[in-house]
């Protein structure tokens, strides 16, 4: 053994891990959350989630297929009648073909992010990131060692709004993908279809890949549908388009999401399916075609509830003198500015000691969240209305 | 746009992806399968699964956990409830206490593996592995950048055995980590006491981690479980021990597992299942505790089946001219050679066309299993009998 040596753990330092992942932060929703879960009487409005279970009609999909005996392993990509599903779905929204050799079903949207950077990203590349984003998607490119390139939105009149340029100057040669989150987490701003058209133009010029994570594509509330880059896109190029049940059909707790790319990837994502997880759980996959299949009727009213529940919130925020915001035209946040708040985080801290209201920090959302809070406003009535009397004295 | 330029990219390639995850192979058990899956009439013997859908105890728990509306996000190391009846399990079989702290659920072992090589490997780290060996493992390693160096058991009389000096000699200074999988997938190996605690002290040594697959653990022969790396590692040892429930309680298709592993990883852990997956499947995790806590008869049960078909394979493979295995102790695979084969692969597929059963190629788990064929004997003694009268003329 003469060449015994602990290249990485000294005494006393415990078991050492990569630097890297032991410098990645932890999420700052979850520090206010873990001080609020000990907390009595909390309104939680941190988390991007329904405050309703999922729908009776997925539920019972679900114990039917349990009861069928559908435990045992499926295809890497996930069963044929959810895929198909998924295709139909998507054919029917969007007004296009989706090939079904296009579709790979994940254990959720944030499994086939991960998923997706694995297949991208080496030491050294990087990712240019349409910010404040939620920070998940930015932490999957530096597990895999690569950097991440944040280009801010902007603030305005108008809402939310970026400028493509500083978009495009922000690759280099050692970019990989454009990630974009449209409709997005926290923001709520909507990337225009022309936007999208020109960016997938120049990913198309440059060899990108754009990364398009559009789980909050149904909860809009002046269209449809959030316009996708699955439009646009030929069925070859470089486009990875990343959508979940979580928000559509309140299934967050299911883990299930699925892929939209190139045929020339199918074989690949069965690879990183297999060797991540081999494949959504089995029942959960039976219970995603119920929830597509038949789901538009609850879509439709769950995006009418969030309509009320944004139009309250916001006419309450409105309200009060230090916020400012702009009426979100999709997802289920209200992400204002606080006049005088520099610190997100203790402010988020202070506003749960003293009001039991429980928001996420902006800077939760990285550094150009700074100065806001988010709101999920994906909840009754009555407990928005509130969390609102609790909360105006201090936004006052 | 003066800096365009697709440097990986070229025209009429497609869309790029890294090399090496290009070049990941697809599972040679999988090739097999995919012919099989279009035939008619095929005893599929090749995936590491029982016959038998999981049972009618634990499927209820799943659908009064449904029932009682837990299809929210979870903690992401899962639910308290779930941690603490893991805890309390393998202090139970062990006769070791298990700090609750030190217990991560994960969305399969898969997972966990995956989420243990991301916590470890740079590029250029090497893992050190005992094969032949389920290929999943290695490709983990893969896929952040890393090498593996396998250590081949031998077969002999006795059946299959370790040199441990020569698996200490593949460790350099680039090796993070000495990966076990006992009970192993495909050998039915099982490694002794004496060798888990030389690897531990070794390892202690040297600064490296052990990362052990132990999720065949409770598919044992002649003692109640196998040894495991948790009995002799102190809480803060580098030791990362992964289980799951597939094969103890027949859920292969729940995708629910779990890490055993310092506290001091437990935050890392935390931020893991956060950025691959949030936490495994809500409901899942409470049919888990029931698993778990109620799950010992049908364990005891299930070996026993297990330990019969065993016996019906052992004594008709013993029979077959060509075919020379030692009766495994544990797992429910008989990994036999074949006399005069030097294509597993082509001879697994003649073996379907001409008798309609199916089996995994040996070199489905890397150079070191070619010459072998592995059948899961995981299934009914009706189907067994069948199955090895199919292939008795082809292997006498």
């Amino acid at each position: 053994m003469g060449k015994a040596r602990g290249p990485r753990r000294r005494p006393g330092t415990g078991p050492s891990i990569r630097p890297r992942i032991a410098a990645l932060p932890a999420s700052r929703i979850r520090e206010v959350a873990d001080v609020g879960m000990a907390m009595d009487g909390v309104i939680a409005l941190w988390f991007g989630e329904t405050d309703l279970p999922t729908p009776e009609f997925i539920n019972r999909a679900a114990t039917r297929a349990l009861a069928a005996g559908h435990t045992f392993y499926t295809d890497n990509r996930g069963i044929p009648e959810l895929r198909e599903a998924l295709a139909d779905y998507m054919g029917g929204l969007y007004g296009i073909d989706v090939g079904v050799e296009r579709v790979t079903v994940t254990a959720s949207g944030m499994n086939a992010l991960m998923l997706g950077q694995q297949c991208l990203i080496e030491p050294g590349d990087n990712v240019v990131v349409v910010v404040p984003l939620w920070p998940n998607l930015v932490e999957t490119v530096h597990i895999m060692g690569g950097e991440t390139r944040p280009v801010a939105l902007t603030f305005g009149e108008g809402g939310w709004s970026l400028d493509l340029d500083r978009l495009f100057d922000a690759c280099d040669d050692r970019t990989r993908a454009v990630m974009i989150n449209s409709p997005g987490n926290p923001t709520g701003w909507m990337m225009s279809a022309s936007e999208q058209r020109a960016v997938l133009e120049f990913c198309r010029r440059r060899g990108l890949w754009v990364v398009a994570d559009e789980v909050y594509d149904r909860i809009v509330y002046d269209r449809p549908h959030a316009p996708s880059f699955l439009e646009w896109a030929e069925p070859d190029d470089a486009v990875f388009v990343v959508n979940s049940f979580s928000k559509s059909w309140s299934m967050t707790g299911w883990r299930l999401g699925w892929i939209t790319a190139p045929p020339a990837l199918g074989p690949v994502l069965a690879k990183m399916n297999e060797y991540n997880i081999a494949a959504p759980t089995t029942f959960v996959q039976h219970a995603g075609v119920t929830a597509v299949r038949e789901g538009e009727p609850f879509v439709a009213a769950t995006v009418e509830r969030y309509r009320r529940a944004r139009d309250l919130v916001c006419r309450a925020l409105g309200d009060m003198a230090r916020v400012r915001l702009a009426v979100p035209r999709a997802a289920f946040y209200a992400f204002f500015a606080v006049e005088g708040m520099d610190d997100s985080l203790a402010f988020a801290k202070r506003l749960l000691a003293e009001t039991g209201v429980g928001l996420a920090p902006g800077s939760a959302f990285g550094a150009h969240g700074e100065g806001h809070l988010r709101l999920c406003f994906a909840s009754s009535p009555e407990r928005l209305a509130q969390a609102l009397d609790r909360l105006a004295p201090a936004l006052s």
